[in-house]
Parts: structure tokens; sequence; C-alpha cells
């Protein structure tokens, strides 16, 4: 179904949709490639980085230099920062990858059918795996080092304030897979083109099978909106912790910090706490005073707010609140009369990443486990867990929050698809 | 991911959107319904149609009347058409359905952690399953049969030519949900808005899961470009067949002609018949000869014209008909230097259906296998059996052509997705 022959094609996309014409070529060149191969080339890649150390980070300076004196703040500053360690750290990754089981040719179902047909459904790459990210140039290595390793080829639009950073990345894997004798064009960047660029990819429908983006809000919503190459959706995570009547208070404690604080700019902290009543008194000035002493920021609803202890502040909770990925020190807290009230409230404002249940109670678990609709569903464990390295996937491109093809982490698997192979002996259908 | 804040919505949208917020409401009545009531609510709902089958047959009157005045080919009447013994081929489908097993429930990977988290990933419902098609009665039913079984909800949008079928068609299977204490809202339809019902129902994304197109090029192009619901493309199959220097022609010959021929209007039915070199003299006089004689319209390339008997007409093949899916009684055939060369034709000109090779030698088929991008690929063997009863998935819903989520024929299976659950006993992340 490709738009070349009903649409006038601008420049872009003319330009694009032949970038994707030669990754959908190298393709095929890694499809067939052997698990040996593939792994022997990830860690030529990782040499390569390695030996381009210096360069690497001699280009990130620059794209440092131009975004603090573009106002960029420290923090996303820090993500886009190399450093030797850094590169020495993102050439580790790929070898972690180039360690992990290769997915393609698993036979996912077979059977002989009746009529001795032998029926085989075959994991094989998707083939033109197109990433759209944000200012983080470890993206770029390792998106490419798991498209690689699955069989697939890449195309790359990372963003602007990398942009010098992403052309050495993306020239040193090309040359380092030449010299392995495969195809450069297994690693290509839209960059050039800019936002066209990436509209373009967008576009690119028939050629591109899959396009991930990674980052903000807005840049996923743009990608949805404008893609009709098939988009899988990832990230937003407006994740609960809902402490049930019969929850080991102590237990509950470090696992609402934990999902609470650890690393609150990643998609599974938690952003609300949902309290039972019947432990609220008990258990609410303990948590709300260890939320405080943590700097945590704290919105509540009258009952929340009844119950803080002096000296610790708790704002009204507002719709905003509950609506909210705060992706920083900051929680809404609600008491709820009942399981069901805190499975409506996670059914409201849920975005369907992760959701917690602190409980002692079997039936209060399984329902809770039945009845909310998400990615990943814990059990008396933080919300942290959900993560593609956690969950033994060894790797992770992303966290999809659609419920099509992928749903929560996406390792290697999730960057392949399936065949039908179907062998007979001179077999027609009657 | 809604679009309701950030956009105007029309009054066709909101109501819409509205038609898709009950599905979601109603779709948590059945995802946790048992195996035993979601059979015994579609032996109701067969029960049902076959009550109605008077009523049914009488509506579809008005729109086989209706269609016949504005000029509909007798070959779309017939698809059209309801007759007490489609009424009862529609319920006994029905049947089937609950006779087989439910995906819901299944877990599809799980392990305990060396840390002791406890992991299952299981199959669940998609939730709200969106459904456009054209007009055949049967897909109404066969598509409600299929999402209740699997636990969702789903709203149909069918072809205006079928309108007042439909129209009875949905209240039946309402009126019959209800009887079994399940909301009706698990059926809905957007017809009574017509063509803007269906542009709404595309636009639903956050309350439709997924959005599975059924009918022509033209209908399957029109969701994929305006749709932000996750879609599934289904099939256009512009199928090859491969006779191989080492094929057995006598089984050969059937399987070209059961390709080319049992079925024309099928997506898995054969449009170029690719034959090597060294078998075209002995092969293609016979294949002609027999296809000639099925009345079949055949366009070759040089060597085939040259190759065909006295009194069998071959006109000159171009890149149309390289191109087209001509769902008639058409063939291109062309004659192929070597395996590379019929795998170069294919890469070129095939949609991603089915691809047959008819062969004796075992790395020309292995070759074949691995190097054509199908979702399904044959070896000795017909390209019809691409068909969910006829490998064993026990009913279809489509067949897709896209590598996400779904490749093939697509059954109950295809119309769950996955959730993580992850049991601990207070683990945090360190």
């Amino acid at each position: 179904m490709s738009l070349a022959s009903t649409e006038v094609l601008s420049d872009v996309d003319a330009a694009v949709r032949d970038v994707a014409r030669r990754a959908q070529v190298a393709s095929r060149a890694l499809a067939t490639a052997s698990r040996g191969t593939k792994d022997a080339v990830l860690h030529a890649l990782a040499d390569a980085l390695v030996a381009a150390s210096d360069e690497l980070v001699a280009a990130n300076a620059e794209d440092l230099d131009r975004e603090r004196a573009g106002g960029m703040s420290p923090g996303l500053l820090d993500r886009l920062a190399l450093t030797p360690a850094r590169v020495d750290g993102i050439a580790a990754a790929l070898r972690d990858v180039a360690g992990l089981p290769d997915p393609v040719g698993e036979v996912v179902r077979g059977q002989t059918l009746p009529n001795g047909l032998r029926l085989r459904q075959v994991r094989v790459p998707m083939g033109v795996v197109g990433m759209i990210y944000e200012a983080r140039p470890n993206v770029t290595v390792d998106a490419a080092g798991l498209a690689l390793k699955s069989g697939n080829a890449v195309i790359l639009r990372g963003g602007s304030a990398a942009a010098r950073s992403n052309e050495v990345v993306v020239r040193v894997l090309r040359d380092a897979l030449e010299a392995q004798g495969l195809p450069a064009d297994l690693v290509q960047t839209v960059d050039p083109w800019g936002r066209a660029g990436g509209v373009a990819l967008m576009h690119a429908r028939g050629l591109v099978d899959v396009l991930i983006p990674r980052g903000g809000a807005g840049l996923i919503r743009t990608v949805v909106a404008e893609s009709t190459v098939p988009v899988i959706e990832t990230g937003t995570g407006n994740v609960h912790v809902y402490v049930d009547a019969s929850a080991d208070l102590d237990e509950a404690l470090p696992i609402v910090m934990n999902s609470a604080t650890q690393r609150v700019g990643a998609c599974n902290s938690a952003e609300t706490l949902l309290v039972h009543q019947d432990v609220a008194a008990q258990f609410l000035p303990r948590v709300l005073a260890a939320l405080a002493g943590a700097d945590v920021v704290l919105h509540g609803d009258a009952a929340t707010i009844g119950a803080a202890p002096d000296g610790v502040a708790v704002a009204p909770a507002t719709d905003h609140d509950w609506a909210t990925e705060y992706l920083a020190l900051e929680l809404a807290v609600r008491v709820v009369a009942s399981l069901d009230e805190a499975i409506e409230h996670i059914r409201t404002w849920s975005t369907g990443h992760t959701e917690a249940i602190l409980t002692n109670d079997l039936r209060a678990s399984e329902r809770f486990v039945a009845e909310v609709d998400a990615a990943a569903v814990m059990v008396n464990a933080s919300t942290r867990f959900t993560d593609g390295g956690e969950l033994g996937l060894g790797a992770e491109i992303g966290i999809s929050t659609q419920k099509l093809h992928a749903r929560g982490p996406m390792g290697l698997t999730e960057l392949t698809t399936t065949k039908w192979v179907v062998t007979g002996d001179g077999h027609v259908r009657p």
C-alpha cells in the first residue's frame, strides 16, 4: 500500500523513501544471518565505538556547548553528555545484547494437520525498524544493537540537540558494518533532513515495518497522529500504588518509597498512592512523613490532608494531579473506601502502564490483577520493576503502553514478526 | 492519549466516543467471564438468530431490492443475500466458535526470577475491537462472535448496502445478550451515523483498542490513512506460484490449477505463475492448455507466449499484470532463469500475503522459505491453504498482511493482548 503512486512526494519524502528502500535491501543480508555472525558484528561495533571514543566525546562537546548556550536544563544536558566512561558503558551494552538469545528462527507454533500438511509458525525479523527519539546518543546505539541482533535494518531520527553526536555514532557504526562485510545501510539516519525527515519516515508505509517513538508525551502524540507506518506507542506512565486494608504496612512503606522516589524521571515511577480507609489512620502519618522527608511534594484529598502529621504539607489534590505523570519528586495521595473505589480510580486515570496492589488478601489481589487493565500489574512489589532488564528480557527498546503487538517492556522478541511455513506433498484444497 | 482534550469534536465524533465508552464499560463484564459463560452466550445468540430468521430475511430483502435497483452486480448481490439456510449457517458458525478453546488466561511466558519475583505474562482480552467492513451481513455475526469469545466488546461499521440487514442482526444480538444478563453494549454499531460514524470510529483512539478493516483495497487504504486507532491491515494478496527446475510436474499441475482457479475472489488465489526455464518447454504447454480450458485469461512474457500451444491465447504481460490482484479467472505467467530471478520477481511485486514454491530440491525450498518475505510460504502445496480454518485456527476474522501483532490468518488469539503479572513479597528495586 505505497502512497507513492497516489500522492505527489516532496523531495524529502522521496529521499527518505530512498533511504527506506536501501534499508529494506540491506535487511535481507541480515535476515538470514546466523546468530554467530550477528553477535560478532555487535562486538565489532562495540570495539569501533570504544576506538572512536575521543572523536565521539569531541562531537558531543559541540552539541553540549550549543545546547548549554541555548539554555538547556542541567538535567537534559546530563542526558545528552558523553564521556569516555559512558562510551564504554554504551559499548558494554552492545556486548550484553550479543550475549542474549536470538529470537529469529524460534518455532512459535507447529503441528501436522490431519491432511498431512506440516505447519510451522516461525519468528522472523520485522525488516526495517524506525526509531524516533530525543537527545540521548546512547539510544542511537541501543536501538541499532537491538535491531541488528533481531535481524533488522534500522532508520534513526534523533533529537536535533544530539545532531553532531549522532552523526559520528552513525558513521562509526556504518564503517564498522562495512568492515564486517555487511551493508552500511543496515544503520541509517534521516537527521540530515531534520524535522521533515522524521515526518517523511512516518509516511514511509510499505517500506518501514514499524516505528517506535521514544520520548516525551508530545513526541509520541505527534508520531501517533502523523504516522501511516504502524507505531508502537511507548511511555506515559500515570502509575498507582494501592495499599489495601490487609496490607503488611511495614512492607508497604519501602515499596511506596521505592515506587515514588527511586528514579522519578522513569515512566514506571508512581504518581498516585491510594490507601484503604481502614489503614489510613495507621499508615498515612508514617508514609507522608517519610515522603516529606525525601523531599516529595505532596497533594492529597481531604482525608489525606487531615491525616498528615504536623509539619508535613499536603496541598489539596485536583483532577490535574490525578491525571499527571509528574516525572518529579511529587505524589498525589487519596483515601479510598474500598478495593472497588481503588479500581475505579485507577480505571479513570490510569495510562495502562503499571499498577500495584499491596495486600495480604488473596481474593483482593486476584480481583485487582483481573480487573485492572495495564501492561503490568504488581502484587506486593515496587512499580519500578516494569523494565526489560528487571523482567528478564535482557534489554529493552522501550515500554509499550498499547495493546497491539507488544505490551510492556519490549525486548528482542518484540522486534520480530512471524511467518507461516506450510509444507505439503502436492496438497490442494478440496 | 485521548484527542478529546485538544480538538473540537463534531457531534458525530462525540456520539461515537460515547458508543466506545459504553463498549469499554461493557467489555469489563466479559473480560473476567468464564469460558462456560461465553460459550453459553454464543449458543444463545445462535438460537436468537435462527428464531429471527424470517425477520432477518425480510430486512435483507429490502437491502437487496434497493441495491438491485441501484445496479449492484449479481456477484455482490449474492454476497449480500440472506436466506433461511444462510442464517442457519451463520448460527452454526457461532456454535463452532463456542467449541473453540478460549485464549484468555493462557500463560504465554513465566518464571521465578533470581530475586524471587514471580512473573507471568497472561493473555487477556483487547477490550474494544472495531470492525469496518463491506456489504456482507455474515461478517456482522462472525465479528461479534469472535470478539465476544475472546472477551471483547465490538463496534461495527458495515456497508451501507447491508444497512437494514445489519440493523436487525445487531438488534437480535443485543436483545439476546441482555436476555443472558450481559450488557447489550457488548455489540454496537455506528451505522446510524453512516460514513461519518466510520471515520469517527477511526479517531476514537484511547477508547477503541484495535480496528480491523475487511474489504477491498480502497476501504483498507482509507482506514490505514485516516485511523489514529491501531489498525490491522488485511487483505490484498498478489500471490505467486514458482515452479522450480526440480518440481514434480505431475504434482505441480493440480497445485497451479487449485491456486489459480478454485476460488478466484479469495485473497489467497494465485495471480502469477513463475516457471523455471529448464522445465518451461515441458510444463508450460500443459499448464497453459489446462488454464485456458478452465477459461483463465492469460498474460505472459515472450517466452511464455512462445511456449503456448496452438489455440491458447496469451496476451503480452505488462507491469500492470505483475502488480495486479486480479480477483478473477486471470493469470500472469513468466519464465525465470533461476531461483534467484523468481525470488527477485516476488520481492518486486509481492504484497506479502502468500507465496509458493513447487520443488523437490531441499536447498531451493529452504532458500525460498528464508528469503521470501510473506505471511505464509507454501512448499508443494496450494496457496489456497492460507486460511484460518485450513491452518487449524478454527475461525478467522481476517488475514493480516502487516507484520505487527498478527501476520496471516487471525483467529481468537489475535484478538487478545497480554498483561504482565508480577508477584513479590515486599520487593523493591535496588
